[in-house]
């Protein structure tokens, strides 16, 4: 069984292309082989050694498997259900647990980015049948993390306005959802071609931040002061977003892109009663309730490109250094 | 200014004519001059001497009305501007108020069946300029409620499945909202021909539950277990809705239509985690909430009967005797 | 390994002393000798064959264990632990799970009254150490059940006052956590003895029902309205419990005494807005927060009476039989 | 009637002693007389110039005063009775109003620093009855700040571990609510002597942030992660309340020593899934509350320094050059 892993020394020119021994599943485990695989840009952190893990270590916490053999026990799925992982297997409901550390796959825990893996029954979630592989892969991460911003850390209602930034995985997935739910969105970014799609995708919308440097005013007048925001920026974007939005709004903070240090008073967050609730992905229970409302509204995710598994390096290295709409897949 | 008022006998037939002084407003109130009045089943109980009122009394609480005079330091509205009034003035924010009686229109203050009224400025709320007279006037009571029902006692998602009970105003209210939320939505009703009618509404799955007594039963075959129930009925349903909800799933009770002594074991109740949340209208922060997504989402409410506001009398006992899908409105 | 077991006639007089073999514990499990058991009125319907098990069954979830063997890969406990099982064993954190049977310990899964058993880790909470080991076998179903219907379904605060009924294991718990968060308590009982015994343990008013079966009114007239509600009652006291609550309400729903058809008119939950929440005892994350707060606030369960693990059918018919305040446990 | 007001120009030093006729309450007003007034850190950004007020202004939110006539229609309180006034005056229920500028005391609404007003009796809340004019004078902005932060925005229970920074207004009365409602509270501060005396008040345990620059290290040392904070620091305690807090762990951000560059990654809010609340005082359903549970748990306000009214600037001055432990009050 072949697996693409950091083995020492980081970088995407390093992965290694190594061997695993099969492993068999135990009470209330299946063996899936994998179909798809996503990639998101936390991946790229951990292969680029920004995160402590420990290697060897298979990255990628994105994919769609067939369960190919079944445990000991198994209830919930049988040989050729279509599954996808639980970004933090054993975190099925309610908040993040305690512990300094969370358990999450492509680290610490073994990834996606291998033929095989055996995973608890528990710790996976059928995958819509209406989806491809590759759709279906493009799932745990990102679009959890959305969902948990919108429905589970906020409440969205039907005319709600919500705020997404740029055009990665978890702010389209969030169009989408938002969309869905009967929210108008405002999104932006700093291409005009991104915005055009973003539009197509249901945005009401869009704004050129690189031509309003001070978008968090545009955003007020061109659709007014937002509900919600999806708060996925680096440096300066927090205090834009507080500008915008209503008094007791909400901004979920999915904050992947920082590193960030934000000048500016947060004395706003008392005046306007911001409340700012951390995203970190979720459980199995937002999982599943995604799945529902993706079956129910024909959600099809937006792919922005696609490899082989074989070329997995070279994906990883585009994914890097490219300008993608949509999610990164690829096909075993 | 005339009003058709309870004078001190109840009952449709012998409500009356009264002529009542014009009165000016003081500051911060606006004068009004009424544009559309609705009905509500709660009118017909107050009018019918089921609810203790004083008398005389202006019934109604449903109108949509033109600002013709703007009192003292008036700054939320301006002479023409269309408002609708709150159910419960005073009620703006938060959790219905303490007291033992809930100050409403229509009863014990005085409603919107009559020419002109004085509202204080923050006791009405702007109606949706794409809707029709009519139209707006059928928003305070029952489509408040059915919002409260959906999204503020519960938090109703994409993919959520809600339990409807007949085609009285809430129940449609709330099938419009639900399905604007992208919920699916499941109705009963004892006839196949407003099943028709709520199935060209949006619902999902449609149910005779006079073909199907054990409709609980029914509900969990053809559609599966619902999220979340918007509780109407009478005698009977309360048991009923339970069998089909989810574990930890959520009820909301309007339950206007009780009398009411269900016959069955609340144990289920803690069995099954429900949860009840008893709804009475709603405050004005959810009826602004609700405007904007009834913008965003361009849904206009059903009218199911018509008249003028001289035929009043008669479409009240319409109302009683008849068996309307839709609003029955009045013009001025 | 002793046990007594339901083993096909249902009755404590039925109940048989059998011998069971030894369990190892697998991976992440723990074998525990058993210390202490504890009682509560959902096994007397287990055993009095009024809840539909498999047999046969050894009754009882409460217990006080040590740790005797660890399995592979145990991290949260070490041999000579105390530990107490959870309720529910997989239901760590987050709402009841779906499905029609929650898995729980004592009916449908082997319970506690035997000498030993064997527990996943993650299915154990830690016992307070100044507690005895009766005491820590007092907190699985009934302590967890208050604390749930007090801090997890309310939200109890320092000044509100809360309604607790009878003197059975759910409301002398909610007793005295209420008052370890600064509320104050109403309590009612049929006993003049018991309700002494209650204002020992902290409540601020106690009515006698029997003398005032009008007990709503007599809470009003002596304490005045009530935040919150822990409803354990059969027929009738949900109307009463209504009638003394606060508009926008709050009642626990625990219910274990039902039987229950209450005669009254539902239409008083829509009109108070009132919220009734179901509980069925609770997760892991709330056993551990109660036992942060029993350490904290070092409350000891009240223990009404005591028994040998061999004299446990005499003890079992003495808590059916009886007329005890406080929990009745099992030594081993 | 006499009050001291900023005239033009800004500054402790400049404050006038002006005359003001007397107002005459208009419909449900209430005329008062004051007796006594607090200070708080925010009425010293007032007179100083940093928040844009229009002048003259007679700043402080803070008093106690007594009803000396009533207006038409007045039902809440008679003359005689001991009345404290809302903070944000129309802000009774619910979250923070929508709007640029909140209506509050002392800027832009005339404050308290004179002999009367004249107020709405929905805007006035009754005094406790046990404590002293200047202690109830003391309520409506800190106690009032420290109860949103535990009990509206965060929900704190019964062995919970809440930090507290420094010994202003609100973190004594956040550590006076929490030990009240069963929590442990972990305070520091740069004063061995002020840390004496917050252990006094009820301190579990007590750091010294200038021995301990690191302190949250410190309260993981010393005390274990905390579920919530009240964090009303500058620069750079935010970065260590986040360090010593439970995943999922609560921070209300009251903030208003802020001024504020946090100089850190912000990513540790979405790594430990991190709320952050900003606290704007609060409305009058939470002084109310509050109120009750001063009432149930006997709280006394801790009184630091007391002034005379004609002494009000010198104790202005004292109050902005001073270093005190509990609240500043002028007595009338």
């Amino acid at each position: 069984m072949r697996a693409l892993a950091i083995t020492g020394e980081f970088g995407v020119e390093r992965l290694q292309w190594i061997a695993l021994p099969q492993e068999r599943p135990g009470p209330r485990q299946v063996r899936v082989r994998m179909l798809a695989a996503a990639i998101n840009f936390r991946d790229m952190q951990v292969i680029g050694g920004l995160r402590q893990v420990p290697t060897p270590l298979v990255p990628l916490s994105d994919a769609c498997a067939e369960v190919v053999e079944t445990g000991e026990g198994v209830t919930r799925f049988k040989v050729g259900d279509r599954v996808m992982p639980v970004f933090a297997p054993g975190w099925h409901s309610g908040p993040q647990p305690q512990g300094d550390t969370l358990m999450t796959l492509g680290g610490p825990l073994q990834g996606t980015l291998r033929e095989e893996a055996v995973w608890h029954e528990e710790d996976v979630v059928a995958a819509p049948a209406f989806l491809t592989d590759m759709e279906a892969a493009a799932l745990p991460c990102a679009a959890v993390s959305a969902w948990n911003a919108l429905f589970v850390a906020a409440a969205l209602r039907p005319g709600d306005r919500v705020l997404l930034q740029g055009t990665g995985g978890v702010s389209l997935f969030a169009l989408q959802f938002a969309k869905a739910a009967g929210a108008s969105a405002v999104l932006i970014s700093s291409s005009d071609e991104k915005l055009e799609k973003a539009r197509a995708l249901g945005a009401d919308v869009a704004i050129n931040y690189r031509r309003r440097p001070d978008w968090g005013k545009a955003v007020l007048d061109e659709a007014g002061p937002v509900d919600c925001v999806v708060e996925v920026g680096g440096s300066g974007t927090l205090e834009q977003s507080i500008l915008c939005l209503k008094n007791a709004g909400h901004i979920s903070f999915v904050g992947f892109l920082s590193g960030t240090v934000p000048q500016f008073d947060l004395g706003e967050i008392s005046r306007k009663s911001v409340r700012i609730q951390g995203i970190r992905v979720g459980n199995r229970d937002s999982f599943e309730a995604m799945c529902r409302a993706i079956v129910s509204a024909g959600i099809r995710p937006a792919i922005g490109a696609t490899a082989k598994f074989g070329e997995a390096r070279q994906a990883l290295a585009n994914f890097r250094d490219g300008d993608h709409f949509g999610k990164v897949c690829l096909a075993f």
